[in-house]
């Protein structure tokens, strides 16, 4: 069968041909409909993730996806169910506590592969296998968007996350700032602009369609050359909650000057080393003095893909229109990967339901 | 009646000669039992916390104590009840939601004034007044103790927030490192080490009375001059959690790099601005790969003081009283508010019940 992959020492993806997995007990075989492209899997190209699955050469790309079941195997599951995989995985080793507590979200890096990112192989195949408990099911009728669930997700978790640190309060955000206008920035302001006022940061010139879908969310596009994150409360109102998915090191800082009395920052970006000053006494005096609170949130598990695929069918189906500006075929997947200004989201077809 | 308290401008407190209050509806008068000294009350006689009561040209100091009720005047309490009071009240504009809801403590600092640190009287009196509702009652017994329910209120609230931020997961933590080797750092090893293992950072040489009562509670004693915080999982082991009462905002910071995986820093001290460079890059990237979080937290509530009566009858008395190396007359209180190496905690008695 077909796959998209990266080879060893290779800095560009290419369409390999690969076996056709055959399911061991437990597993179930998918038939792959669509898999979505984001700033990870671009990382993953230029080698800044985990590595390439034991005794591999290659790695299949790809972690956001949405299947039909094509063999059940025996799981639970019947052919042509609409299923989308978590993406964590035991490592070689095997098992582990967090995976056996079904938090695999919640495993440091030593203890968990992720598919399509570090270590096991992605779902840009034709077909894939999955253990039966890390499918979940999803409403045929989201079959087209199910790539988005994963995602969603992310967002699922970290929110969760968030709230959970402000739980020992009557703690109601009305107001939050988005960091950052890649898709999963899109994603969550569409989520958060149903309940609250939002305010995403960019880094974009009019005319824009990121602009256009924040707006069209309800939400404030900030630009944020001329309005750093810490300048929001003066320039705007002081926000209940910070979403940051920028891996702008800075901004993730000094976001908690951004944040009301009583806020949280939840932050999902992963940076690299980067030396700078700040102020720290203000840092520290701000986070205590007013109550602050800041979560980090990596990867996201089953019953946050539950929550998200509930999510995902409440979310106007016209702004998820606009969101995926592109949808292209496995076999001329060539620029799926690359960004550029009149690109949002990018989804690679496999197959139709 | 006599008061200790700071004069405008003064650069030391002094025995005050003060009108007895008369209570007014919904207030009860309480005679001063002992009041505790901590580190608050120095910042305070320096000039670096807030203002004096609106018109008053001298600040009663103490907001560590512990009285009987004198005259209940209609409130729900009878004469000889033993209580120990709040430390915010509504600042001059009134009530608001924060006092309405109970939740005071999550006031931001202008919504609130402090007894005894900023804007209102503390209870360093031989009588004071509070409203009923800011009366927490005590067992008679903890009378001679009931000073040290704010300080372990403090501390309770900070790990609730630090819990609840932990909440949506399976998280029991067994390791735990406490920066700082004050009185309420010493209080927060007491009650940490009946649960897990605590190392508690200090900068003093043996032989030391925080260093043995670190050491009699089970905890590790730790020197920061040699072991950093952030090398303790190096030194020693990862921390599930960490509780910060240093002020020292480098420390704060890289707490962080003290934790295990989906562990939480709670920060508790108030530096002024100082600015130095850290490795923001690392910082947010072990924030979000490790799923970790970091609460501030300032006051306590109500709810934490009666949790704290509860705490500190269940604390060993021989522990508390290795804790409290100084209880002074209040007409002899000179060098109450001095601090040297053989001082753990100092309380100024007013009155035997």
């Amino acid at each position: 069968m077909k796959a998209i992959g990266i080879r060893t020492g290779a800095s560009e993806p290419e369409l390999l041909e690969v076996p056709r997995p055959d399911p061991e007990s437990g597993q179930a075989l998918v038939r792959t409909l669509r898999v979505g492209v984001d700033g990870t899997d671009r990382e993953v190209i230029e080698g800044g993730h985990g590595g390439f699955p034991e005794g591999e050469d290659y790695l299949v790309l790809g972690h956001e996806a949405v299947g039909v079941v094509e063999d059940p195997n025996g799981t639970r599951f019947e052919a042509g169910d609409v299923v989308v995989p978590t993406v964590r995985r035991p490592p070689a080793g095997g098992e582990n506590g967090y995976f056996a507590r079904g938090e695999a979200d919640m495993a440091p890096p030593e203890k968990t592969v992720e598919r399509g990112i570090d270590g096991a192989h992605g779902f840009m195949s034709e077909y894939f296998l999955s253990e039966e408990r890390f499918l979940i099911e999803a409403p045929p009728e989201l079959a087209p968007r199910g790539f988005l669930i994963e995602p969603i997700s992310i967002t699922e978790k970290a929110l969760e996350l968030a709230y959970a640190a402000r739980s020992t309060f009557e703690w109601e955000p009305d107001t939050a700032a988005v960091l950052g206008n890649g898709s999963l920035g899109l994603l969550t302001v569409a989520m958060l602009a149903r309940e609250m006022d939002v305010y995403c940061l960019g880094r974009r010139d009019r005319p824009d369609p990121t602009i256009d879908f924040i707006e069209a969310q309800g939400g404030t596009y900030v630009d944020s050359r001329k309005t750093p994150v810490e300048q929001i409360p003066e320039e705007y109102e002081p926000v209940d909650l910070v979403y940051e998915a920028t891996g702008y090191a800075k901004h993730a800082i000094t976001s908690l000057y951004a944040l009301a009395p009583n806020g949280v920052a939840a932050l999902l970006g992963i940076p690299g080393d980067w030396e700078f000053e700040i102020d720290g006494g203000r840092f520290q005096r701000e986070f205590v003095m007013e109550n602050k609170a800041m979560v980090g949130s990596v990867n996201s598990g089953p019953e946050q893909f539950r929550a998200a695929t509930g999510t995902l069918a409440d979310l106007p189906a016209d702004a998820l229109d606009d969101l995926v500006t592109r949808v292209v075929d496995y076999r001329k997947f060539e620029g799926a990967f690359e960004q550029s200004d009149d690109v949002i989201k990018t989804a690679v077809q496999f197959g139709e339901r």
